[in-house]
Parts: structure tokens; sequence; C-alpha cells
């Protein structure tokens, strides 16, 4: 037996992969990552990072032939490709491959569609280019976890260049060759640093993820190759990036085993480890039945990493997104955690501010990582308590079609596309059977 | 006294720079560096590699502003930026810091001199923001090395990003704190590895420097924020890509030392620890006088690195540029080392072919790095040796502006464009007082 180069495997497997052998749970899984991808976009259209970027490309761009999501103009598809990763992925409100904390879809879908649109791709092309890049991404992931984000690698930024250049090149009919040299040209490209995420920089590097993904893709196309060991060898990516890779990750039951069949999608759009406060929260207060003023005081008890990243003050936006005590005051004081309860108005609200006051954040060894226990102490003495190990939106207990569908319709109430809503998500449920990516990317526009 | 961050200080010393305070013969050695850059771009005008680059970035490209050096065609500046970067470094005959191998000018003045084409910048600003990416450029370098480069990540790549973004905040006019936040966006688009370096995936890191530090300049222009400490921090550039990083000489004597003072220029399109091995050859051969048939064997002592990167068999034009036997046969057979010299042509000469084959590498510990001595046994007998330690292009022994002109003219002949070399040599001299780039772009379309 030959042993093959990593990348080698890899560009075999995309190459030659029948979309007749994908199984029906998968191709629907797929579109239930771009419906959650799409509706996150649409959600976050009007903010200023995405306005930015898009007003930055206009200036540079060439032939508008690829949707921007959201906005009323096209751009060429690279620069579609880095706007509508960017939107997608800007509130952590998207999806999550809990091994790697990879979010699949934002670097991979909008460089798929806008080439599509260029080139006149079919619906199920486009899932099965979805399909392939986003399995090369998070194999890759998982072969430089964790030591990866620990060095300061965002991992959706690097991984993500990887995905985006797989399923391009997939869908760019590329040989298995050609597709090998794509991932290795990615491989110089894969960039975004941890200590960049509270900023508008983590954007970038998630836009450039999807952008320079493609370009791989298309220079592969042209004849430019790359080393057959730019992922592991001894100056290649995974040791450049992470400390002890597991590279066997990357190809082991591949074609059998599908990692981003484990993708998830998120109904809050918080940071993960605090879903499971929500839920609690949010199941006390149905079972109690009290107003928020009968509650004298919340403990919310977690591992190391919900405190670290939890127990804060709440000065803005971003700080709400992370936090133990907003989290638990809108379960107790609105009863739901949209997106509109993460913004400025949620921040400063006076009755989320008093109710911040009485949570106290506790550290519990005990308790799993992503779970959480919620002890409510009313005024009258009486002491209720909750724990959520498995929230909603987990592997466990995956958000169901119908949720999906509901977090697109409010995504595109915010973004001003609600009256398309329900033409947009029956559009990315039928995208397997469409010709083309026209009408859904119209409905987009 | 506050301490800042290092992208702070570097923010305020590009910022706050004034020409009148750069000394001539800093304003001159970037002229020097601009004028080599031009010409090893022209020489590889016909090169399969930029064509390729320049064919998949038409399809994209957005208003033709920005001049392609040496195609008949004008792109946008971004797409400029990379196709005019990878001919720069194509043959790594283009400039050297040798501190830290790094390839200054390919990754910074193409995004400049595109910027200034966009929006009519003056010669003397292009220089001065030159002056200043480069010196950001190579002082990170400078703080990662030798770590970043020993772990697999191409420094000419990964710090020109931070030299482009630099530039072009400063010729964008950039205040210390969007200047602050270019850099740092720029951290998060860092990327390229040595892995890759024999390979045309090589190309696509530098290019992406030039056209990736433009769009963290863009972006910082619009707003975009990065981490205060994206260099230096917990989970920032430095740490993630480098072991043990000396942050401290990053901003150490900023503004009255200048690295890119220190920058240097090859005479031979080879490796840089063969010019030493070139070198003495020449010279052997003008001292001797005997025809190569006279020569019994060569006996080549260098360094360990020497031998490691030199002592091989040569297939093909890359081999050449990195063979000890070639740069030796090419010294004694052809008394010469140009961009032809290291071609298919050479590659497969009978003469050159038979020649190699008389040449025997041998360490020598005790030879300084880049140092090389050659020992030739005659038919008769005889034996010369000749020891090189500092060769033409070192900082000890410079190449002359004559020299850099001979140098310009020989690639402007490869390139087709020989007939207006006398031009654009006088362009580029008068670079400080043009009102705009437009004359000197003209002469190289």
């Amino acid at each position: 037996m030959t042993t093959r180069f990593a990348g080698e495997t890899l560009g075999h497997f995309v190459a030659e992969s029948d979309w007749r052998d994908i199984a029906p749970a998968l191709r629907h899984e797929a579109k239930r990552s771009i419906l959650n991808h799409l509706g996150c976009a649409l959600g976050v259209a009007q903010d200023p990072a995405v306005t930015t970027a898009l007003k930055v490309m206009q200036a540079f761009a060439g032939a508008p032939v690829a949707t921007v999501i959201g906005q009323g103009v096209r751009l060429d598809p690279m620069s579609a490709s880095f706007v509508n990763a960017i939107a997608s992925n800007l509130l952590d409100y998207d999806d999550t491959h809990l091994a790697t904390v990879i979010h699949p879809t934002a670097p991979v879908a909008p460089a798929l569609f806008a080439l599509a649109e260029q080139r006149g791709f079919s619906g199920a092309a486009v899932l099965h280019a979805f399909l392939l890049g986003g399995e090369v991404e998070c194999r890759i992931g998982n072969a430089v976890s964790p030591g990866h984000y620990a060095r300061g690698w965002h991992i959706t930024s690097t991984c993500g260049t990887f995905g985006s250049a797989a399923g391009c090149a997939r869908l760019l009919g590329l040989s298995a060759e050609q597709t090998w040299h794509a991932i290795g040209i990615a491989a110089s490209q894969a960039a975004g640093l941890v200590e960049n995420l509270p900023t508008a920089a983590k954007n970038v590097g998630v836009g450039n993820a999807a952008r320079n993904g493609m370009l791989a893709a298309l220079l592969a196309e042209q004849g430019y190759k790359a080393a057959p060991a730019a992922i592991e060898g001894p100056l290649g990516f995974a040791l450049a990036t992470g400390d002890a890779p597991k590279i066997e990750d990357i190809t082991r039951d591949l074609g059998t085993h599908w990692e981003i069949a484990r993708n998830t999608y998120k109904p809050y759009p918080a940071g993960i480890v605090f879903h499971a406060v929500i839920d609690a929260c949010l199941e006390l207060r149905a079972e109690i039945g009290v107003p928020p003023e009968a509650i004298a005081s919340v403990t919310v008890a977690g591992d190391a990493l919900l405190l670290a990243r939890g127990d804060r003050v709440v000065n803005n936006e971003r700080d709400a997104r992370v936090s133990i005590h907003h989290s638990a005051a809108l379960g107790f004081v609105r009863a739901r955690a949209g997106v509109a309860d993460f913004e400025m108005p949620a921040v400063t609200d006076p009755a989320l501010v008093a109710f911040r006051a009485k949570v106290t954040a506790k550290l519990d060894e005990s308790m799993p990582r992503g779970a959480a226990s919620v002890t409510v102490r009313l005024a009258d003495g009486r002491e209720f308590r909750k724990t959520v190990t498995t929230p909603r939106g987990s592997l466990e207990k995956p958000m169901s079609d119908a949720e999906l569908e509901a977090k697109f319709r409010d995504n595109s109430e915010i973004g001003g596309f609600g009256a398309r809503a329900d033409a947009a998500i029956a559009a990315t449920w039928a995208l397997d059977e469409a010709p083309d990516v026209v009408r859904l990317m119209d409905l987009l526009a």
C-alpha cells in the first residue's frame, strides 16, 4: 500500500465523490447549513461591518455577477465572497462544528454561490461542493486541534481557507491532482488570529478564507502548483500553526464518516457555552412563573471556561454576547434571547441592568464543558434549580427544521427582508432540484 | 513613561514621519530598491507564473487603473499589486534584508504604485511610504527571527503584509491610530509557508502580502479596527508564528536607525549563499585565464547551509539557482551568471553538464555563512584557490548604481522592454521630483 500525502487523499476524495452516493440525510444537512448561513447574513445586512466591507470592495471589484446578500448590489465573485463570509459569521450566530469550534459554512458557501452565479452551476453541484469543502475544512481542523487554536489561530479563518479551496475546486471540476494543489495553495494563504477576535480584524480573516480559497482553486485550475506535503510537511501548515497535530485524523474513514454531518446551529446569538445558561433560565421561568421582581438572586454554576469567558461587566454588545449575567437576565426578564436582545438598547435596558446585578457566577469543576446549573432564590425564600448539559442546538438536541426556519424568518425581519423569507426558505429546501442558484440569490439580493 | 503597544508606536512613526527628515542617502536607497524591483518584474514579464496570475485576476478585476509591469494591460490596484509582487520576487533575484532574508520591496512597492496610480500620489510620497512600510516589515521580521522562518513561515510573505499595510496607510494619509489598526488587520492576514517555496504556491503568498496589506489599510481608512496587541499579545502574530520573539526589536531606535537602509541587491539570480561561489569562480577564471577543458577538478568549500542547499543534482531551473555545481560551472565556462544562464538551455548545455561533473562540494565548518572557498586543480597539476567572504551585492560590497542600472537593462532586454530601459532608469532616479508616477508606469506598461 502506497502512503499518500494528506492533500493527495483529499484531492481524490473531493474530485471523485459522486452525488448519487451522498445519503439523503447528508444532503438535507447541507441545506440546513445553507439556510442557517443565508439567514445569518441577511440579519446583519445593515451592520456597518458589512456595509463597510462592501464599500471598500466596490471600489476595486470587477464584473458584478455575484449577489451580496441583503444588499442591492452585486460584485465580482471574489469580492462578493469576502463580504458574504463576513456577514454570515459576524455575530457568531452561524453554525459550529463543536469538536473544533469551526464555523464551517461562512468561509465555504459564499465562494460556492458566487462561482455558481458566475458560471451557472446547479443547486445540487453547490450542495455537493459544500459538503466536500466543509468536510476538508473540519478534518484539517480536527488534525490541528486543540494546539492550533490554543496557539492563537482563529480556526474558522485558517481551516476555512482549505474548505473554500476544496469546495471551489470541486465546483470548477478540477482533477484530483489540481484539487491537491488548490488545497496546498490554500495552506500558503491560511491566516487569522484569536487575539483579533474582539475586533473587525476577525471579520477580515473570515472574509479572506472564502476569497482566498476561491483564488487557490482558480490558480490551480490554470496550472499553479503547491508542495506535495503543504499540510503535513516539516515546514508546512500543520506544524507551523499547531503543536502535535494528528495528521491521520485528516483522512481516517474518509467518505464513510462525515464530520460536516456533525454541524450544529445556534438558537441564540451568544457564545456557545452560554446556551445552557439561557436554556436553564428559560425553563425555570416557565416552571416557576413569577415576575423578575420576585427573584432575589440567581447563581450560575459552570466549568472554568464558562467562568473565564462569561463572568464580566457588560458594557457593550460584544460583552452581552459572552456574559453569564446578561444570559440569565434575558431568560428571566424577557423570556427570549434573539438578536435584538443582545444589542445596545438591551445592554442599557434598566430592567436587564437591575437583574444582571442579582446574578452570581460560581465555579463548579464537576460541570461538563458547555453545561450550566442555575439556582434561583425567590424573595419568599423558595429555591429552584435546573441543570442543562445538552442545550438546544447541541448535537444531542439539534434545532429542528421548523426552528431553523423560524430563525431564518427572524433574521430576515431584522435585515428588512421579511416579506421574502418564506419564498427563500422554500427555494433553499428545493436547492438540490434547482438547475441554478439564480432564483434563490435573486430573493436575497 | 507609558508603555505603548508595538503597533501603536509603529502607527505614530508611520503617520508622523516627515519627508524633510529623511536623509538624502536613505531617499536614494529607496530609489535603488525601486529600480531593482521594477527591473526584476520586467525580466519575468513573459513567465507563465506571471501571465497565469494576470489571467486569473483579469476575470475578477475592477476598473483598470493600475499598471501590470511589462504587460499591455492594467488592473484594479489590488489585483495589479498581486501580479506585480509575484513578478518582482519570482526568481528571488530581487532584494534581500540579510538579517531576516526578507525580500522587502516585492510585497510593498507594488501596492504603493498601484494606489498612487489610482489616487494621484507623488513620486516622493511613494518613496516615503516605501521606506516606512519597508521599515515596519523588516523590524517585525527582526523581532520574530529566527524562530519564525525555522517554524515554517515564509517571512517575505508574512512580514510583507505588514509592510504593505503600513506603506499604504501612510500613502492614504491615515492617522496614527488608523495605521495601528491597519497593521493589526495585517496580522490577521499574514500567511505563507516555507514548505511551499519550491512551487508557485510561494508566489501566491508574496502576491497576497501586497494585495492584503492594501486591503488592511483601506479597511482601516473606513473604520475597521484590530486588537491593540495584535502583534505581541498572548494570542497574537508574534507568538502564534514564532518561538521566543524579541518584541523590543520592533521599536528600538525607531526613526534614528533604519533597517531598510540595510537592503541589498543581487547581482545573480541565484540563492544568496551561492553568490560567493560565483564570485570566486569568476575571479579565478579571470586570473588563471585557461579554458574549461584545462581544468581537472573544482572543490567548493563552505558551511553547512551552503552544502545543505547546494550539493544537489541539477534537473531544472529551480535546481540550477541553488546549485554549487552549476554556480561554479557558470563562472568557469560562461564567465557570467545572468538570468539566461539559469534557464533550461543552460541546465542541459553539454559544456555546463560536463563541467558540473568536475565540481565537488566540501563542508568546512570554519567558513562563515555566505562565504565560499574554491580550489581549482588544472590538468597540468597546478592548483589555485580563492576565498570570498563578502560577495558582490553584500552589505560590505554593495552593488553600485551603475551595476543596478546594468541589471535593469539586462532584465528589460529579457522582458522585451530594452528600448525603454534608459528612460525608465532616468524616471526612477527622478522619482522624488515627479508630481505623480504616471510617466514611469507608462514606460513599464
